[in-house]
């Protein structure tokens, strides 16, 4: 099935790394932090984003964390490594596994499987959150998330978790977007080429958790958001069956709380 | 020294009662949830949350989490778990230090003593947070935050630690408020009468960490963002230094950050 459909439209990737770099660089003086901290992870988007870090601000201002599970690719802990060494900054690796298994000792066994798997999940983007906090504390510096516009429109990420961070760089560019910017950026080939994973549990990969490849979510979306295209109508331009649309829809609804502070009763006097 | 100036206007405690427990209660329904957990303290903030949850939330479907660490009062571990008891909800006991120490453990240490402080006292906020969505999540619950509007304002509360929270019931509420309320809820005198303390290190309590009372804050933040009243006005009415209200003007501005969703540049095609 052909998914190049060519719904979203081309992105002048030169002028959007540079507003993207200038974005970062203002974070920075406007929040009178000394520094950044991203957690790498030997994917695209945390190469990317940590790429663009580097184009504005001094490497020694930079620290890359790496925080590899069990469940973690040996290839993508390389990578993540070669990728701070390329580019110059520091970085520091740190297991979580020992730091899990002593929170999970500390709480309650669900009898739900399926949803202890998913707590556990959601359990290491919070810890990988608390450690880049901790040093971004410590040294007064910004926290810098790696989320894409898709990730966050479906809710693909953890609230507190991944999604816990102080700027989202590359938060408005599609994961379409995010693999041109970083073929422009000259990123690795074989960080470009990889499957998009989570790395929450052995053999992950995003587009299986969807349910869909990302090209054609991101037409989706593209239509859903920017074009406030009807169900039915994308059905028909992207001839697809529309369940996949209403699929995507209902992702989309049922992330919205993930990405608004939480809800409060309003009190009149 | 005369705080009680009477600017901030009278609550009609039983109606905003039951605002806020039909707020809980529609939560609950609209998330699809199956129940609520919340973080107990022993003080004010946190027994008048789980009390309003009892009010409309069958008490099974409530779970306190007890989390001390060393430099938790005593007294107020048996409050909690008193308070627990009387509103007939369950409750765990987690103590979190052997958790916190396994994180300083793997991560630098800070050469800037005051910020590796307030580092530590911000991880054990966040440490809270994994351990309260840990319960949430493997049981298909929502996280009840116990944050106020004064502490919500001026940013006294860690982003993605109790921050972190699915539903804010008295968000809306200055801490003057809230303690109007808790009378209403007859919770126990000695939680409404003990000094408010964040308990992120021994001795610690907010009125310190903020230099400035409780009564006279609230008053002063209720002219700057519901009068929408200048500086020097504020003074006058409330007959103290400007030093005083610029000081607080400027914890709300610093805090603003902390209450928006982390920001991303636009992307324009």
């Amino acid at each position: 099935m052909d998914y190049a459909k060519g719904i979203l439209p081309e992105l002048d990737v030169a002028r959007v790394s540079r507003e993207i770099s200038s974005f970062i660089e203002n974070s920075l003086i406007e929040s009178n932090a000394q520094g950044l901290v991203v957690g790498l992870s030997g994917g695209l988007d945390s190469s990317v984003t940590a790429k663009l870090c580097t184009e504005v601000v001094n490497t020694h201002k930079i620290l890359g964390l790496i925080m590899p599970s069990q469940s973690t690719n040996k290839e993508d802990i390389k990578d993540a490594i070669n990728l701070a060494d390329s580019l110059g900054i520091k970085y520091k690796t740190i297991h979580i596994d020992p730091l899990i298994e002593l929170v999970l000792g500390v709480c309650t066994r669900s009898p739900d499987d399926e949803k202890y798997q998913m707590a556990s999940a959601n359990l290491k983007a919070r810890m990988r959150m608390l450690i880049l906090y901790f040093h971004a504390n410590a040294m007064n510096r910004l926290v810098v998330g790696t989320g894409n516009r898709t990730e966050l429109l479906v809710g693909y990420f953890t609230k507190y978790g991944d999604g816990g961070v102080d700027i989202l760089p590359i938060g408005a560019l599609y994961k379409t977007d995010v693999r041109r910017v970083a073929k422009h950026l000259k990123i690795p080939e074989n960080i470009i080429n990889k499957d998009p994973t989570a790395g929450l549990w052995p053999g992950q990969t995003d587009e299986d958790d969807l349910g869909i490849k990302y090209p054609l979510l991101d037409e989706i979306l593209y239509l859903i958001t920017q074009k406030g295209m009807e169900e039915e109508e994308i059905s028909k331009k992207l001839r697809i069956s529309l369940d996949e649309v209403v699929k995507v829809k209902l992702m989309v609804m049922s992330a919205e709380h993930k990405l608004k502070m939480p809800p409060m009763p309003p009190i009149v006097r």
